[in-house]
Protein backbone atom coordinates (compact mmCIF):
# COMPACT_ATOMS: atom_id res chain seq x y z
CA UNK A 1 0.00 0.00 0.00
CA UNK A 2 1.22 3.90 -0.66
CA UNK A 3 1.90 5.54 2.20
CA UNK A 4 0.94 9.17 3.47
CA UNK A 5 2.96 11.28 6.03
CA UNK A 6 2.92 15.07 7.08
CA UNK A 7 5.63 17.77 7.77
CA UNK A 8 4.18 20.30 9.87
CA UNK A 9 6.73 23.09 9.19
CA UNK A 10 8.67 24.34 6.31
CA UNK A 11 11.51 24.32 9.40
CA UNK A 12 11.43 20.35 9.41
CA UNK A 13 11.03 19.78 5.74
CA UNK A 14 14.94 18.60 5.65
CA UNK A 15 14.08 15.79 7.83
CA UNK A 16 11.92 14.11 5.06
CA UNK A 17 12.71 12.70 1.48
CA UNK A 18 10.83 13.81 -0.96
CA UNK A 19 12.36 12.51 -3.99
CA UNK A 20 9.53 9.75 -5.79
CA UNK A 21 6.59 11.49 -3.86
CA UNK A 22 3.66 13.61 -4.40
CA UNK A 23 4.48 17.15 -2.19
CA UNK A 24 0.75 18.70 -1.32
CA UNK A 25 1.61 22.22 0.11
CA UNK A 26 -0.61 23.69 2.11
CA UNK A 27 -1.46 27.19 3.39
CA UNK A 28 -5.23 27.14 4.10
CA UNK A 29 -5.36 30.27 5.61
CA UNK A 30 -4.65 31.58 2.93
CA UNK A 31 -2.05 31.25 -0.05
CA UNK A 32 -2.65 27.72 -1.13
CA UNK A 33 -6.97 28.72 -1.03
CA UNK A 34 -6.13 31.96 -2.83
CA UNK A 35 -4.47 29.64 -5.64
CA UNK A 36 -7.28 27.26 -6.20
CA UNK A 37 -9.54 30.04 -6.08
CA UNK A 38 -7.77 31.79 -8.85
CA UNK A 39 -7.19 28.41 -11.26
CA UNK A 40 -10.86 28.06 -10.85
CA UNK A 41 -11.97 31.66 -12.16
CA UNK A 42 -9.58 31.67 -15.37
CA UNK A 43 -6.42 32.56 -14.75
CA UNK A 44 -4.53 29.88 -16.62
CA UNK A 45 -0.91 30.02 -14.71
CA UNK A 46 0.40 31.20 -11.35
CA UNK A 47 4.37 32.12 -11.08
CA UNK A 48 5.18 32.12 -7.19
CA UNK A 49 7.88 34.25 -5.49
CA UNK A 50 9.54 34.48 -2.59
CA UNK A 51 10.54 38.25 -2.86
CA UNK A 52 7.82 40.91 -2.84
CA UNK A 53 10.13 43.14 -5.33
CA UNK A 54 10.55 40.10 -8.03
CA UNK A 55 7.00 39.58 -7.79
CA UNK A 56 6.02 42.97 -8.48
CA UNK A 57 8.13 43.38 -11.82
CA UNK A 58 5.82 40.53 -13.09
CA UNK A 59 3.74 43.44 -13.59
CA UNK A 60 5.57 44.72 -16.92
CA UNK A 61 5.09 41.26 -18.76
CA UNK A 62 1.19 41.50 -18.02
CA UNK A 63 0.54 39.08 -14.94
CA UNK A 64 -1.87 40.54 -12.29
CA UNK A 65 0.38 40.63 -8.97
CA UNK A 66 -0.85 39.73 -5.70
CA UNK A 67 1.32 40.26 -2.74
CA UNK A 68 0.61 39.62 0.98
CA UNK A 69 2.77 40.44 4.07
CA UNK A 70 1.09 39.95 7.60
CA UNK A 71 -2.09 39.34 6.38
CA UNK A 72 -2.22 42.26 4.23
CA UNK A 73 -2.42 43.07 0.73
CA UNK A 74 1.61 44.60 0.31
CA UNK A 75 1.68 48.26 -1.45
CA UNK A 76 2.00 48.71 -4.95
CA UNK A 77 -0.14 44.87 -5.94
CA UNK A 78 -3.22 44.64 -7.41
CA UNK A 79 -4.73 41.89 -5.38
CA UNK A 80 -3.57 40.31 -1.79
CA UNK A 81 -4.33 37.08 -0.58
CA UNK A 82 -7.97 36.60 -0.63
CA UNK A 83 -9.20 33.72 -1.96
CA UNK A 84 -12.95 35.15 -2.59
CA UNK A 85 -11.36 38.59 -4.88
CA UNK A 86 -11.11 35.83 -7.52
CA UNK A 87 -15.13 34.58 -6.87
CA UNK A 88 -16.26 37.57 -9.06
CA UNK A 89 -14.30 39.55 -11.16
CA UNK A 90 -13.13 38.40 -14.46
CA UNK A 91 -10.05 37.16 -14.59
CA UNK A 92 -10.11 34.77 -17.75
CA UNK A 93 -6.61 34.47 -19.31
CA UNK A 94 -4.44 36.29 -17.10
CA UNK A 95 -1.17 34.87 -15.92
CA UNK A 96 -1.02 35.93 -11.91
CA UNK A 97 2.15 36.08 -9.90
CA UNK A 98 2.33 35.78 -6.19
CA UNK A 99 4.04 36.15 -3.20
CA UNK A 100 2.78 35.20 0.25
CA UNK A 101 4.54 35.44 3.89
CA UNK A 102 4.54 31.11 4.09
CA UNK A 103 2.42 29.68 1.54
CA UNK A 104 5.21 30.15 -1.88
CA UNK A 105 7.78 29.20 0.55
CA UNK A 106 6.85 25.71 1.04
CA UNK A 107 6.59 25.53 -2.19
CA UNK A 108 10.06 26.42 -3.36
CA UNK A 109 11.51 24.30 -0.26
CA UNK A 110 9.19 21.49 -1.87
CA UNK A 111 11.53 21.51 -4.61
CA UNK A 112 12.65 17.75 -5.49
CA UNK A 113 9.76 16.24 -5.20
CA UNK A 114 8.21 13.95 -8.05
CA UNK A 115 5.28 15.89 -8.11
CA UNK A 116 4.33 19.34 -6.17
CA UNK A 117 0.02 19.91 -5.79
CA UNK A 118 -1.18 22.67 -3.58
CA UNK A 119 -3.47 21.60 -1.40
CA UNK A 120 -7.33 23.19 -0.16
CA UNK A 121 -10.26 22.21 1.43
CA UNK A 122 -12.59 23.61 -1.98
CA UNK A 123 -10.54 21.12 -3.83
CA UNK A 124 -9.71 18.66 -1.31
CA UNK A 125 -11.95 15.54 -2.84
CA UNK A 126 -10.28 16.39 -6.67
CA UNK A 127 -6.93 15.94 -4.94
CA UNK A 128 -7.67 13.32 -3.27
CA UNK A 129 -8.98 11.06 -6.39
CA UNK A 130 -5.83 12.74 -8.72
CA UNK A 131 -3.41 11.50 -5.86
CA UNK A 132 -5.08 8.28 -6.00
CA UNK A 133 -4.74 7.84 -10.11
CA UNK A 134 -0.88 7.90 -9.03
CA UNK A 135 1.48 4.94 -8.08
CA UNK A 136 2.85 7.36 -5.74
CA UNK A 137 3.52 7.97 -1.81
CA UNK A 138 2.14 11.61 -0.29
CA UNK A 139 3.67 14.07 1.80
CA UNK A 140 1.36 16.82 2.69
CA UNK A 141 3.81 20.18 3.30
CA UNK A 142 2.46 22.25 6.26
CA UNK A 143 3.33 25.93 5.41
CA UNK A 144 2.84 26.26 8.93
CA UNK A 145 3.17 30.11 10.41
CA UNK A 146 6.41 32.01 10.50
CA UNK A 147 7.52 28.19 11.53
CA UNK A 148 5.42 26.99 13.73
CA UNK A 149 2.81 24.14 13.33
CA UNK A 150 -0.83 25.23 12.63
CA UNK A 151 -4.21 24.21 13.21
CA UNK A 152 -5.53 24.92 9.46
CA UNK A 153 -3.06 23.27 7.67
CA UNK A 154 -2.45 20.32 9.54
CA UNK A 155 -6.19 19.88 9.53
CA UNK A 156 -6.28 19.49 6.12
CA UNK A 157 -3.20 16.60 6.51
CA UNK A 158 -6.00 14.91 8.57
CA UNK A 159 -8.69 15.60 6.14
CA UNK A 160 -6.39 14.18 2.98
CA UNK A 161 -5.01 11.45 4.91
CA UNK A 162 -8.80 10.69 5.47
CA UNK A 163 -9.78 10.74 2.22
CA UNK A 164 -6.63 8.76 0.91
CA UNK A 165 -7.18 6.16 3.55
CA UNK A 166 -8.53 3.25 0.99
CA UNK A 167 -5.27 3.63 -1.34
CA UNK A 168 -2.34 5.11 1.21
CA UNK A 169 -1.21 3.85 4.80
CA UNK A 170 -1.48 5.93 7.34
CA UNK A 171 1.22 4.74 10.07
CA UNK A 172 3.43 7.56 10.08
CA UNK A 173 2.82 9.46 13.52
CA UNK A 174 1.69 13.24 11.78
CA UNK A 175 -0.69 11.70 9.76
CA UNK A 176 -1.90 9.20 12.26
CA UNK A 177 -2.24 12.18 15.18
CA UNK A 178 -4.10 14.73 12.69
CA UNK A 179 -6.19 11.84 11.07
CA UNK A 180 -7.64 11.64 14.16
CA UNK A 181 -8.04 15.33 15.05
CA UNK A 182 -10.16 15.72 11.52
CA UNK A 183 -12.27 12.58 12.72
CA UNK A 184 -13.27 14.33 15.79
CA UNK A 185 -13.52 17.97 14.86
CA UNK A 186 -13.95 18.02 10.55
CA UNK A 187 -17.58 18.13 11.37
CA UNK A 188 -17.49 21.86 12.37
CA UNK A 189 -14.84 22.92 11.45
CA UNK A 190 -14.82 26.56 11.49
CA UNK A 191 -15.84 26.04 15.43
CA UNK A 192 -13.21 24.58 16.29
CA UNK A 193 -10.43 26.76 14.83
CA UNK A 194 -12.35 29.95 16.22
CA UNK A 195 -10.69 28.44 19.40
CA UNK A 196 -7.72 29.17 18.25
CA UNK A 197 -5.04 32.57 19.03
CA UNK A 198 -3.84 31.99 16.02
CA UNK A 199 -7.57 32.36 14.06
CA UNK A 200 -8.78 34.90 16.67
CA UNK A 201 -5.34 36.89 14.65
CA UNK A 202 -6.79 36.31 11.15
CA UNK A 203 -10.34 37.01 12.49
CA UNK A 204 -8.83 40.80 13.79
CA UNK A 205 -8.13 41.10 10.14
CA UNK A 206 -11.90 41.17 8.88
CA UNK A 207 -11.66 38.46 6.70
CA UNK A 208 -14.58 36.13 7.84
CA UNK A 209 -15.68 35.62 3.91
CA UNK A 210 -12.02 34.30 3.33
CA UNK A 211 -12.24 31.86 6.58
CA UNK A 212 -15.81 30.92 5.13
CA UNK A 213 -14.60 30.46 1.57
CA UNK A 214 -11.07 28.80 3.07
CA UNK A 215 -13.28 26.21 5.14
CA UNK A 216 -15.52 24.51 2.26
CA UNK A 217 -15.02 21.28 1.14
CA UNK A 218 -15.56 20.56 -2.53
CA UNK A 219 -16.40 23.24 -4.91
CA UNK A 220 -14.25 22.58 -7.75
CA UNK A 221 -12.74 19.70 -9.30
CA UNK A 222 -9.81 21.11 -10.34
CA UNK A 223 -6.41 20.30 -8.81
CA UNK A 224 -3.58 22.84 -8.49
CA UNK A 225 -0.48 21.54 -9.78
CA UNK A 226 3.12 23.21 -10.29
CA UNK A 227 4.53 21.84 -13.82
CA UNK A 228 7.76 23.60 -15.33
CA UNK A 229 8.02 25.99 -12.29
CA UNK A 230 4.50 27.55 -12.96
CA UNK A 231 1.46 26.18 -11.14
CA UNK A 232 -2.01 25.52 -13.04
CA UNK A 233 -5.29 23.61 -12.64
CA UNK A 234 -5.91 20.72 -14.29
CA UNK A 235 -9.02 18.93 -14.03
CA UNK A 236 -9.75 15.18 -12.99
CA UNK B 1 -5.67 32.46 33.08
CA UNK B 2 -1.54 31.13 32.25
CA UNK B 3 -1.40 29.54 29.12
CA UNK B 4 0.31 26.03 27.67
CA UNK B 5 1.79 25.64 23.82
CA UNK B 6 3.96 22.62 22.63
CA UNK B 7 6.46 22.25 20.59
CA UNK B 8 7.24 19.10 18.65
CA UNK B 9 10.69 18.80 17.64
CA UNK B 10 13.54 20.18 19.10
CA UNK B 11 14.66 21.62 15.82
CA UNK B 12 11.44 24.19 16.27
CA UNK B 13 12.16 25.44 19.76
CA UNK B 14 13.95 28.44 18.52
CA UNK B 15 10.68 29.63 17.98
CA UNK B 16 9.52 29.71 21.24
CA UNK B 17 10.10 32.19 23.29
CA UNK B 18 11.35 29.95 26.89
CA UNK B 19 11.54 32.77 29.37
CA UNK B 20 9.42 33.13 32.38
CA UNK B 21 7.69 29.27 31.45
CA UNK B 22 7.70 26.05 32.78
CA UNK B 23 9.08 23.99 29.96
CA UNK B 24 8.09 20.16 30.09
CA UNK B 25 10.61 17.96 28.33
CA UNK B 26 8.82 14.91 27.27
CA UNK B 27 10.69 12.14 26.03
CA UNK B 28 8.20 8.62 26.54
CA UNK B 29 10.05 6.06 24.38
CA UNK B 30 12.20 6.08 27.14
CA UNK B 31 14.71 8.55 28.25
CA UNK B 32 11.67 11.30 29.70
CA UNK B 33 9.86 7.51 31.74
CA UNK B 34 13.51 6.27 32.59
CA UNK B 35 14.15 8.93 34.22
CA UNK B 36 11.17 9.24 36.28
CA UNK B 37 11.57 5.87 37.47
CA UNK B 38 14.89 6.03 38.12
CA UNK B 39 14.44 9.04 40.52
CA UNK B 40 10.90 6.83 42.28
CA UNK B 41 13.68 4.25 43.03
CA UNK B 42 16.38 5.56 44.50
CA UNK B 43 18.45 7.89 42.38
CA UNK B 44 19.47 10.98 43.94
CA UNK B 45 20.21 13.08 41.04
CA UNK B 46 20.50 12.71 37.15
CA UNK B 47 23.19 14.46 35.31
CA UNK B 48 21.99 14.42 30.96
CA UNK B 49 25.10 14.69 29.01
CA UNK B 50 24.80 15.37 25.25
CA UNK B 51 27.66 13.36 24.30
CA UNK B 52 28.64 8.89 25.46
CA UNK B 53 31.86 9.75 26.04
CA UNK B 54 31.68 12.33 28.61
CA UNK B 55 28.60 10.43 30.00
CA UNK B 56 30.89 7.55 30.26
CA UNK B 57 33.83 9.23 32.25
CA UNK B 58 31.29 9.93 35.09
CA UNK B 59 31.95 6.49 36.30
CA UNK B 60 35.12 7.65 37.56
CA UNK B 61 33.30 10.22 40.36
CA UNK B 62 31.49 6.94 41.52
CA UNK B 63 28.09 8.09 39.18
CA UNK B 64 25.90 4.94 38.10
CA UNK B 65 26.16 5.56 33.73
CA UNK B 66 23.22 4.72 31.97
CA UNK B 67 23.94 5.28 27.78
CA UNK B 68 21.46 4.71 24.65
CA UNK B 69 21.60 5.20 21.24
CA UNK B 70 19.62 3.75 18.32
CA UNK B 71 17.29 2.09 21.38
CA UNK B 72 20.33 -0.22 22.80
CA UNK B 73 22.47 0.30 25.12
CA UNK B 74 25.88 2.13 24.25
CA UNK B 75 29.23 -0.17 24.67
CA UNK B 76 30.68 0.69 27.81
CA UNK B 77 27.61 1.49 30.33
CA UNK B 78 25.89 -0.18 33.11
CA UNK B 79 22.17 0.79 31.93
CA UNK B 80 20.53 1.63 28.82
CA UNK B 81 17.76 3.40 28.33
CA UNK B 82 15.20 0.85 29.99
CA UNK B 83 12.70 2.17 32.80
CA UNK B 84 12.07 -1.47 34.17
CA UNK B 85 15.42 -2.05 34.73
CA UNK B 86 15.14 0.53 38.16
CA UNK B 87 11.95 -0.80 39.16
CA UNK B 88 13.70 -3.97 41.14
CA UNK B 89 17.18 -3.20 41.45
CA UNK B 90 18.94 -1.11 44.55
CA UNK B 91 19.41 2.07 43.57
CA UNK B 92 19.03 3.69 46.81
CA UNK B 93 21.52 6.78 47.25
CA UNK B 94 22.64 6.62 43.97
CA UNK B 95 23.79 9.61 41.27
CA UNK B 96 23.28 8.64 37.48
CA UNK B 97 25.03 10.29 34.45
CA UNK B 98 22.66 9.57 31.44
CA UNK B 99 23.00 10.21 27.81
CA UNK B 100 20.25 9.06 24.96
CA UNK B 101 19.34 9.84 21.59
CA UNK B 102 16.75 12.82 22.17
CA UNK B 103 16.19 12.97 25.40
CA UNK B 104 19.19 14.77 26.91
CA UNK B 105 19.39 17.17 24.07
CA UNK B 106 16.13 18.46 24.49
CA UNK B 107 16.95 19.36 28.11
CA UNK B 108 19.84 21.26 27.16
CA UNK B 109 17.93 23.06 24.88
CA UNK B 110 15.49 23.65 27.30
CA UNK B 111 17.93 26.32 29.09
CA UNK B 112 16.52 29.83 29.84
CA UNK B 113 13.32 28.44 31.10
CA UNK B 114 11.82 29.65 34.34
CA UNK B 115 12.13 26.17 35.26
CA UNK B 116 12.54 22.47 33.63
CA UNK B 117 10.33 19.68 34.43
CA UNK B 118 10.43 16.19 33.04
CA UNK B 119 7.56 14.63 31.71
CA UNK B 120 6.15 11.15 31.76
CA UNK B 121 3.12 9.20 31.77
CA UNK B 122 4.01 7.34 35.20
CA UNK B 123 3.80 10.75 36.75
CA UNK B 124 1.80 13.15 34.81
CA UNK B 125 -1.02 14.23 37.99
CA UNK B 126 1.81 14.67 40.42
CA UNK B 127 3.51 17.08 37.51
CA UNK B 128 0.16 18.67 36.79
CA UNK B 129 -0.17 19.78 40.29
CA UNK B 130 2.90 20.82 40.36
CA UNK B 131 2.57 23.63 37.58
CA UNK B 132 -0.75 24.27 38.54
CA UNK B 133 1.08 25.38 41.83
CA UNK B 134 3.16 27.94 40.18
CA UNK B 135 1.19 30.86 38.51
CA UNK B 136 3.76 30.86 35.19
CA UNK B 137 2.65 30.24 31.59
CA UNK B 138 3.41 26.12 30.21
CA UNK B 139 6.05 25.02 27.17
CA UNK B 140 5.37 21.40 26.54
CA UNK B 141 8.47 20.69 24.67
CA UNK B 142 8.81 17.41 22.43
CA UNK B 143 11.63 15.68 22.39
CA UNK B 144 10.39 14.02 18.66
CA UNK B 145 12.42 11.51 17.41
CA UNK B 146 15.85 12.51 15.24
CA UNK B 147 13.74 15.83 14.46
CA UNK B 148 10.45 14.33 14.01
CA UNK B 149 7.05 14.80 15.26
CA UNK B 150 6.14 11.84 17.09
CA UNK B 151 2.81 10.67 18.46
CA UNK B 152 3.83 9.43 22.14
CA UNK B 153 5.79 12.77 23.03
CA UNK B 154 2.45 15.09 21.40
CA UNK B 155 0.38 12.42 22.94
CA UNK B 156 1.48 12.98 26.40
CA UNK B 157 1.17 16.93 25.25
CA UNK B 158 -2.19 16.44 25.24
CA UNK B 159 -2.61 14.82 27.85
CA UNK B 160 -1.20 17.18 30.17
CA UNK B 161 -2.54 20.09 27.98
CA UNK B 162 -5.99 18.15 29.52
CA UNK B 163 -4.67 17.87 33.00
CA UNK B 164 -4.11 21.31 33.29
CA UNK B 165 -7.34 22.79 31.70
CA UNK B 166 -9.14 24.11 34.68
CA UNK B 167 -5.83 26.39 35.03
CA UNK B 168 -4.32 26.44 31.81
CA UNK B 169 -6.08 28.17 28.33
CA UNK B 170 -5.25 26.00 25.55
CA UNK B 171 -5.76 28.00 22.77
CA UNK B 172 -2.55 27.41 21.36
CA UNK B 173 -2.71 25.42 18.05
CA UNK B 174 -0.24 22.58 18.73
CA UNK B 175 -2.07 22.09 22.31
CA UNK B 176 -5.92 22.37 20.74
CA UNK B 177 -4.79 19.55 18.27
CA UNK B 178 -3.28 17.24 20.85
CA UNK B 179 -5.55 17.60 23.74
CA UNK B 180 -8.27 17.07 20.84
CA UNK B 181 -5.97 13.24 19.94
CA UNK B 182 -5.93 12.39 23.35
CA UNK B 183 -9.52 12.98 24.19
CA UNK B 184 -10.11 10.50 21.16
CA UNK B 185 -7.57 7.93 21.43
CA UNK B 186 -6.19 8.09 25.38
CA UNK B 187 -8.69 5.52 26.66
CA UNK B 188 -6.29 3.12 24.71
CA UNK B 189 -2.82 4.32 24.03
CA UNK B 190 -1.23 1.63 23.58
CA UNK B 191 -3.26 -0.23 21.31
CA UNK B 192 -3.56 3.52 19.00
CA UNK B 193 0.41 3.88 19.14
CA UNK B 194 0.89 0.18 17.91
CA UNK B 195 -0.55 1.57 14.75
CA UNK B 196 2.64 3.64 14.38
CA UNK B 197 4.94 3.29 12.29
CA UNK B 198 7.57 4.46 14.90
CA UNK B 199 6.46 2.00 17.74
CA UNK B 200 6.49 -0.55 15.79
CA UNK B 201 10.49 -0.04 15.34
CA UNK B 202 10.55 0.18 18.80
CA UNK B 203 8.65 -3.25 19.64
CA UNK B 204 11.38 -4.68 17.55
CA UNK B 205 13.81 -3.59 20.10
CA UNK B 206 11.89 -6.27 22.19
CA UNK B 207 11.07 -3.49 24.70
CA UNK B 208 7.18 -4.80 25.46
CA UNK B 209 7.53 -4.27 28.97
CA UNK B 210 9.12 -0.86 28.90
CA UNK B 211 6.22 0.13 26.58
CA UNK B 212 3.83 -0.75 29.12
CA UNK B 213 5.69 0.97 32.02
CA UNK B 214 6.15 4.09 29.86
CA UNK B 215 1.85 4.54 29.01
CA UNK B 216 1.07 3.78 32.39
CA UNK B 217 -0.21 6.78 34.56
CA UNK B 218 -0.03 7.73 38.16
CA UNK B 219 2.45 5.23 39.37
CA UNK B 220 4.35 8.29 41.32
CA UNK B 221 3.85 11.19 43.06
CA UNK B 222 7.02 12.71 42.53
CA UNK B 223 7.94 15.47 40.01
CA UNK B 224 11.23 15.75 38.02
CA UNK B 225 12.66 19.12 38.20
CA UNK B 226 16.24 20.75 36.92
CA UNK B 227 18.01 22.08 39.93
CA UNK B 228 21.57 23.73 39.30
CA UNK B 229 21.91 21.87 35.93
CA UNK B 230 20.80 18.22 37.75
CA UNK B 231 17.77 16.31 38.03
CA UNK B 232 16.27 15.76 40.82
CA UNK B 233 12.73 14.39 42.10
CA UNK B 234 10.39 16.52 44.46
CA UNK B 235 7.41 15.23 46.17
CA UNK B 236 4.21 17.52 45.64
Amino acid sequence: MRKVEVCFSPELIHLHELKGKIVVVVDIFRATSTMVAALAHGITEIKTFAELEECREMSDQGYLIAGEREGLTAPGFEMGNSPVAYLAGDFAGRKLAMTTTNGTQAIHKSAGAFEILIGAFPNLAATARYIQSLEKDVLIHCAGWKGFFNLEDSLYAGALTKSLESTHVADEDGAMAMKSVFENEGHNLKRFLSQASHAKRIQNHGIEADIDFCLTLDLYDLVGKVENGVLIGITN
